[in-house]
């Protein structure tokens, strides 16, 4: 804020991180100084839609970009909690981040919302694939699930168990506090 | 954590980063590879006592390593909203950050409620003047609190004229949505 | 309060409000005093159940009573927040609204709930076409939705260019904070 | 919204509702065409310092400016609860009222929150009479508290039986749920 | 707590208490000195799914307890609100219930979560029938669900109208809040 | 509720069950057949002025009672936490207990909010030493407080180290979550 950076945004639940999000860090710093990523609904987890922590998602996106040659004094990864009402959204987000420039976004409602930051239009490469609900099925179906997000990645998910605690959560189809 | 690192926890409201919290930064890093930097209370903003936002927050404690030539792929900067039932607090901070081993607090409550992390108390360098506390206080009375922060935090603070704000809020003695 | 009106209350989430609402308040108005127009669920918006927020219906809502030549002085229009616990919510509802003697309601539930008000069954003409749902799936097939709703909604509608909204809410199946 | 109005805005608590607040909205309706008077804290009540419900206060507001003559279709009136993140309250605000041009304010972090509306200073007559926490004690002390608020508002209270109320929570120093 | 017991725990949201619930509490009982039972999502009510209130949830095992001649001094019958935070949870219900040694729970997650306990597999008894949602179809459905409860549950549900209740809720498919 | 009893409601905070509070129980169960002890501000703990857990204040109450020899079978303790609209909070709970049919109450708005229940007036012995507040004064300056409170609850604080949880509150003046 204090140099004269151009800082980008982008915003994801990050269920898990994966090469479309990683493909699309390196797309931003091809055009801009600085970047943060948000990490949606912060306060979810162990559910089948949202396995893994906030604190889990911050370690899984930290050493992906960091094994991947980022700079880290360029990047600020940030856990942002929901907030019910839609219209007061953006301003909450803008209160828990960093001042940016430009955010990367392809939800049209961001598009509205915002009016003060330059919109990009983010490229995800090959959406079907690395996609965190595709990324999930292939876990509960045992299918290689590996190649789709960077080696950091599957490696914490390795060491919590993170393969069976999505399994499990799929097959009771329910969360720890519906008995 | 997929690597074998001791990952060291400290938490602060940070309303600014100051001196003592920095030279606390640096004292960890002797003792412990990687550093988890919670700020507490994310959720309040322009009142007297948190003047400003999580985003300010990070923003002036990112800035802040990075001057200091700290590495910031060792350093996770994490906003934590509070939780009214104390005893569950534990739990929620352990939500919302990477695994740690080391807990640096001076606060007897999180020595009762954590049991399973190491936890060494802080040795804060001249307490009295590096506070926040002290320092919303010299802002209000004009005097000199610029040596009292990182000078990453007094551009930032100049930048986002954050002088007046203190000022203000000090002397409307309320926040914006009391009328 | 203070004079001896009869007070009438209606409640709906008017997403948005229609001729089978404005019909409705004409004939309370045949019986009653005065009327109170509470908006549920007013926390939510942009979404697709729910695409309007509390301000935006409250306008609707003023305009059409205004253009239908209905004595403003004997309104009050009120959003109301939601409350989950459901034994509870009549209670709060109460305290957020003026007294009143009098309640429509075909929600068997509010009867249950209710003891000390007189409840009145509402007489909703033609709700199969006067409907929120159905006025929302008809803006989104690009069918004929403006006869259904009094001229002024038509127009704040489109101002707001409230169809695209609806439409953008149908078609992501999402809300701005899903990614 | 749908014609070219003057819109303003006008918050406070009104606990309860006084002549100084009157007085601004007959000076706002020189200037302007329509006017929103948003209630703050909406949700508090029976507190000494909040001792009014939302419904008790819009009532006491809607009777005053019909009694003064004041045409109700152009006045919003409108409860608004807190938002404990103040950096996201203007945001909030403006998600539960209808679109404004001008905001009445003598708050100054109103003033440094907004940019996009035209903000105007209230001009408040015998601040130290026509205030809340002074009638508030004279309703205490047994003192003349009725020429400080319009008519409607001492009848209501008289309805109501608010001065007792007034006094109880003084004296019991605490709120219902504090034993 | 402060003698040397076996305090079990068991949680369930008991929507209604039935035959299956009872059956595990003798169990617990042959293993137990002591047992907590914690319902869950106590804050809802006048749903479907969640009929009934806490107060009357905690009505129906504690007769059904005290008829079948079980020592209530034993007993511990608490409600617990929902908590968003899975990874919290567990510290959420510890902070609401007396210190328990053993907790009876097939839930994979709890397992998970917790650490400290030590945890029984509940041998829940013909499940298919002994069950919530089955006991809440034959309701709406006019068939036999008494068999299924314990005769205080039975009575209980028959004093408030209960069977209607659940009907209504299953007819009108919403809560008393959904307009 | 299906036996035709006279069932008593008593709400308190119990920081902690003193002597005070079990004379109370007894005196009502000379008048009722059984009671219900709301404890409030379930939600609080680790704070000076609600330093123990609503787990362990249930645990106080109930040893309590099972020492003096009550019927626990007669008997509900039940944690209720706070509701921010006091106009809405006997609502709340009463969702949270099993109906009553009398209120022990001196708060005098518990008598203006409730209209449905007959209320009678406690009649607190020795006030001025059975009090929770002066108890964790007792405590915090080492004087006799043991004598104040039933010997379960006693043995209970010794068990947990209340004493030393409240002077550390007590001196740090702050709870956890403050930095």
């Amino acid at each position: 804020m204090y140099k004269n950076v151009v800082r980008a945004l982008m915003v994801g639940r990050f269920q898990p991180f994966h090469n479309g999000h990683l493909s699309l860090v390196q797309q931003i710093f091809e055009e801009c100084d600085e970047l943060i990523i948000a990490i949606g609904s912060a306060q979810f987890n162990y559910i089948y839609k949202d396995p893994f922590t906030a604190g889990e998602r911050i370690l899984m996106i930290h050493a992906s970009l960091v094994d991947s040659g980022i700079d880290l004094s360029k990047c600020y990864i940030i856990p942002v909690v929901n907030d019910e009402n839609n219209a007061r959204w953006f301003a909450h987000l803008k209160s828990m981040v960093p001042h940016f420039n430009v955010l990367y976004s392809g939800n049209e409602f961001v598009m509205t919302i915002t009016s003060e930051s330059t919109i990009k239009q983010p490229n995800f490469v090959n959406k079907n694939e690395y996609n965190g609900t595709n990324i999930r099925k292939l876990m509960v179906t045992s299918r290689n699930w590996k190649k789709l997000v960077p080696n950091a990645v599957f490696l914490i998910i390795e060491k919590i168990n993170g393969v069976k605690r999505v399994r499990t959560l799929f097959e009771s189809d329910s969360d720890p506090q519906r008995w």
